[in-house]
């Protein structure tokens, strides 16, 4: 089992407070938790919010299941960066005989991962992730490149922890933008400013930060000083619980990474394109306005009501 | 890998179309699929339209990731009945060396299965699994019981196929009723004639059988004669493609299996509860349509679009 992180005592009551209130449901495992109506109201209604700002990119709409080819991850990767949060499915390929050992085991909880083999699928770690290959098979973009509104996506972080802020299954709300540097570039930069407001509108104390990716190892921290200095990720901090503000919403430049790896170019010799993503992580947002607002729903300012049309 | 089912001709030659036609979007595993646009437009249409009829049963919303506890996959027994779909999650739990050679295997598309370890979560197989021992742990219920509408969760299933009807992953749109053995009966037929009502109005031709679920092994089939014997699964079909109809609803009468293993009772000495759950399966209820009323959604018949709200 991944070493589980407590959290503080402040997160700790709040996840408390949250299951009490019925906004979140235990499930036994930490950071896997059913979600209440009244939470999963707010959730649609920020989820909405982005589609309506979004709509001005005229974004192609694309959804995915939370499953990606083991091929694809191994691809790109992410093994290389994020060994320690990637999650792979396993599954049963044995007789009756084994079958028949297998449920003995499990049904007096112990070990019956003998009989599991590793699958040709595993967990989507970020949502953007099979974006690029369904772009790159339509083959070269045209000018100005393309916009992709993969909405709110499940994906996996096995990370167990006690902050609620820190699920190992949660919906990324992801918006993919590929085409031209210069194209891409400056679509960051509209949405950064862009995503600031929009949860400032929604009464959150949001601030802008250069980040990095939590990458494993001690090459990892190589790695991560190379992700700032160029400051290829960016971050949109809340104060949820805990001694620090949480990252609601990132932004990663990826450059030539996927496109290079599929093979995304623009039409008539325009050369490589870039790519770089945008993800709202709903269930944090969700957190953030309830903690800044009240575990009361209906209680809450009726300017950020109507802002989330939950007026 | 598990064997591979071909689709038939039919099946093969739908599933090209809604991919040449974006409804369907290759990851290169059969049975994961993205979604274009319209596919997801007409998802949300029917999964909306069964949240309105649902409405009269007053239900509480509830949503769960589509991960369940390995306790509980274990608890209820489902590696009995069907070890062959399910699947579970495996993590890797080593040091940077052994990081270091599962990714130089991953790279190369080997084999890096024994660096991973199983976890304690596993895919959820049915939408309605999570809804018990959240109903369990707030204690006894009440006369009447409680209806919980689980919405569109994600379950898997791992059983790969060349019939686009047949995914690894997909959304079961789930309602389930908790109490008295009468009122959950009673629920149950109120639904089976609301259901396939349901699905005449969108233009569907669906019928009404009595069903039974893919046990495993010799053993299965015993099971599956006995659930038919004592009707305890209904389905709704519809002809998709292929040569027989497929089903895109099902009905579970589980008496007091789920309420005995989590301790759900009435009130009162009401003696234990029984639970039922009704399943549309949403892709392929959107897949039905798609067949039924071709692959433009824009021409789609008035009175389809209009009991679906896509007018």
């Amino acid at each position: 089992m991944a070493e589980f992180r407590h959290g503080t005592p402040d997160q700790a009551d709040f996840l408390a407070e949250l299951l009490a209130h019925g906004l979140l449901i235990d499930s036994g495992v930490p950071g896997v938790y059913g979600r209440g109506e009244d939470f999963e109201r707010v959730r649609a209604a920020f989820d909405a919010l982005v589609t309506r700002m979004a709509a001005v990119d005229e974004p192609e709409r694309m959804a995915f299941p939370p499953l990606l080819p083991r091929h694809q991850l191994e691809q790109i990767g992410y093994l290389k960066s994020f060994p320690h949060l990637a999650g792979s499915i396993f599954a049963f390929e044995g007789d009756e005989e084994q079958a028949a050992v297998q449920e003995e085991r499990a049904s007096r909880h112990e070990d019956w991962s003998e009989f599991q083999e590793m699958t040709d699928l595993v967990l989507t770690p970020a949502a953007c992730y099979p974006v690029y290959p369904a772009v790159a098979a339509r083959g070269a973009l045209r000018a100005g490149g393309i916009t992709v509104d993969a909405g709110g996506s499940y994906v996996f972080r096995h990370e167990p922890s006690g902050d609620p802020a820190r699920l190992q299954m949660f919906h990324q709300r992801e918006i993919v933008r590929i085409g031209e540097p210069d194209t891409v570039a400056a679509w960051r930069d509209a949405w950064r400013d862009r995503s600031v407001e929009l949860l400032r509108a929604a009464g959150l104390d949001a601030r802008f930060d250069v980040a990095s990716d939590p990458f494993f190892g001690r090459s990892g921290r190589l790695l991560a000083r190379s992700q700032r200095a160029q400051a290829l990720k960016f971050e949109v901090l809340v104060q949820i619980a805990g001694p620090e503000p949480t990252a609601v919403a990132s932004f990663n430049y990826h450059q030539d990474h996927f496109s290079s790896t599929y093979g995304i170019a623009m039409e008539n010799g325009g050369g490589p394109a870039h790519t770089a993503c945008l993800g709202f992580g709903l269930e944090r947002i969700t957190l953030a306005l309830l903690r800044t607002h009240g575990l009361d729903v209906q209680a809450w300012p009726h300017a950020v009501r109507e802002r989330l049309a939950l007026a």
